[in-house]
């Protein structure tokens, strides 16, 4: 089986814009992830695409991948629309890894875009609930909101988690996201501001939740035989592992942790041959303030029940042990449900590229990537790893080359 | 690159079922292709998952993959909804073979399901309009019926096929249905019927259009290392091929053939070693009766324009040269959306398995599925083989696995 790297990868602003279409947005971040290949690529050279996306909005509903590649020129190629809720463009990124594994393509594109915030209220209500479980959550009135304020809720009563704690999510992301020009809520909040604002689901306030976005990414794969064409600093996808579950929340047998998480992350770490202790820095799906909390237990930077002293610790801040969203995540930088896991890849490959500019974790050579379906009917985890090509770089580990491997994933 | 086998699909009957959802029909599908593996399948050997669904009704939109699979109890398992329109689950398929190749799996579901007839018929011209191109097609009015009956009135004017010819498809087609307990419109009608029909958009009539269907079918994938431990007479995936294209038709240069099925028969044949002569029936994509007839012509059956002459006579009918659409086609087995494109490789392995009853082809070794998203948007062609490892049957070639492959796809 042959490696993956991932050679370029961008993202639009996040945020309103309502002059753009999906097409445009697509086109947007497609062009900047070209640029962001140190030698470039010729769109000629993408051997397939797979494109993450719910479809808000219901516009251009079935074939909105080809739909959208069409537009960037990549003309004829195989194009294949990947859906798994807000985890779209993480399983597209997925698929592009197994694409190139399984010897049927060279380069790959993995995006992913959505339009939300010219669709009603209500409409929104319906475009969401449609991503929860239909009998149970969306007809009998529960929103996303809703589902995450249960988790919460059972999280605090279990192990005395805090508002506090949630709200010290809100602030360290707008902190970060403060720092990130394509952040769509760029600015920073105080924890007096998160306490304050208004119920959204109880326990859940405004702050504790991600805005509705616009917005595409776009990361390009491609295999160990052509990547030295495009870089000399190779991203490899060390690991990669992804999960389902139940889709409705009361089918599970938890409400404080998602299986779904745990299980992806225990693959990719398996394949990767490390441990949580071994990342740099984190890309977590933060969609509630309580669900990054949830995503440290799962993912093992903390043991179950720890997480909200970890984060009231600032041991996840920009500064601390392991800096998790140092984009801003879904809270700041915003969540257009079918980008988001291509944009965590985007920042990711931004980091270990030594780009980040000043929300840069210095000496960054590995990260993980954590995209969460729904509230938790999927998941999938990636970690990548910056390999040492460059004489004037080293990894600080072993080379991953040289560890050992039987099957990736 | 390991090679990947069919060993095992089914469908369920297809038609209106009032009393099922889409769950429930999965299972149906599922537990029929259990029972189709000659050794059988554990639910616990199915390392990945892939369901086709367009989402028809947009009742459980996100998510339908994994809400699919919990519920056959294929838990915990990377479930990944696909979607290509009419094609979703002709590129499930095509991700089940990525998979094995890749390594990542050994045993892979690919599946598609629809339900369709619970929707009101103006929901449906919206559902099934989403396919096309929306800002021109759907949004001015134009229904699938009547972008299918442009390229038919476009082959009548350039080659001067006729509505006869057209009707000749469906007159062979339900022949065939008449056969197969699984269709929906399961019985036989004459030429004097299909001419004499309602217009449904100028120049086809009622019986040049295929019904809305609700359905479900399910293949199994696996790898070669484990396909012996399912059955002796594995059917192996020779070549795949898949494209895409402009999804508006008005953006194609021609009118009079779809381009993505030409690329994608192309990319299948080559990787199969094969050419279009090789082949002992087919299973195309007819979601109109023109369809068919272009396909004929994508596929490499007959040279550009003849394909009206070709079912007229007589050569694609079951006991004609080539039977194209055994199984009753889309026309008469009926086309729930995302399952169609599993249907046919069901279809596939039943004629490979010597299990078609009164519709065999004798002696069938060799076949191909063709599975059309939209009008043209995406394409998917699958050609699959019978390998002689039981001493009693033979292929009538020499061994696929004696065939120089590059790079399978």
């Amino acid at each position: 089986m042959r490696d993956a790297y991932i050679v370029g990868a961008a993202q639009t602003d996040f945020g309103s814009f309502p002059d753009e279409s999906y097409r445009s947005l697509f086109a947007s971040a497609f062009e900047a992830a070209r640029e962001s290949v140190p030698a470039g690529v010729d769109p000629d050279d993408v051997d397939e695409a797979f494109v993450g996306t719910l479809g808000v909005g219901g516009r251009q509903l079935g074939l909105s991948g080809p739909a959208a590649t069409e537009h960037v020129g990549l003309h004829g190629i195989p194009t294949t629309r990947v859906e798994n809720a807000c985890a779209a463009s993480g399983y597209a990124v997925r698929q592009a890894v197994q694409a190139v594994r399984s010897g049927m393509a060279d380069v790959v594109l993995a995006g992913g875009v959505e339009i939300m915030t010219d669709t009603s209220s209500d409409a929104t209500k319906y475009w969401l609930g449609v991503s929860g479980e239909t009998e149970w959550e969306r007809l009998s009135g529960t929103t996303f909101a809703g589902v995450y304020a249960q988790m919460a809720d059972a999280h605090m009563a279990e192990y005395g988690t805090t508002s506090e704690q949630l709200s010290h999510v809100a602030v360290k992301n707008h902190r970060n996201g403060a720092k990130n020009p394509h952040a769509q809520l760029g600015f920073e909040c105080s924890l007096e501001d998160a306490e304050s604002a208004q119920t959204v689901a109880d326990p859940l306030t405004l702050y504790h939740c991600c805005p509705t976005t616009d917005g595409a990414a776009v990361a390009l794969i491609a295999s160990e035989e052509v990547v030295a064409e495009y870089t000399d600093d190779p991203i490899r996808v060390a690991g990669v592992g992804a999960a389902s579950d139940a889709v409705g929340l009361f089918q599970r047998d938890s409400y404080t942790g998602i299986e779904a998480s745990q299980r992806a992350a225990e693959t990719a770490y398996e394949r990767a041959g490390i441990g949580p202790d071994d990342l740099d820095f984190a890309e977590v799906h933060d969609c509630f303030s309580i669900a990054e909390i949830l995503a440290y237990e799962d993912l093992g930077f903390c043991e179950p029940g720890e997480g909200g002293e970890l984060v009231e610790s600032g041991a996840t801040a920009l500064d601390g042990e392991l800096p998790v969203n140092t984009s801003g995540g879904l809270k700041s930088k915003g969540h257009p449900i079918g980008a988001t896991g291509a944009g965590q890849v985007a920042e990711a490959f931004k980091q270990l590229s030594g780009d980040a500019g000043n929300r840069q974790v210095e000496g960054a050579t590995r990260g993980l990537t954590h995209n969460v379906g729904g509230s938790g009917g999927a998941a999938v985890v990636h970690v990548l790893e910056r390999e040492a090509r460059s004489a004037s770089e080293g990894t600080s580990g072993p080379s991953p080359r040289e560890r050992e491997r039987e099957v990736a994933e």
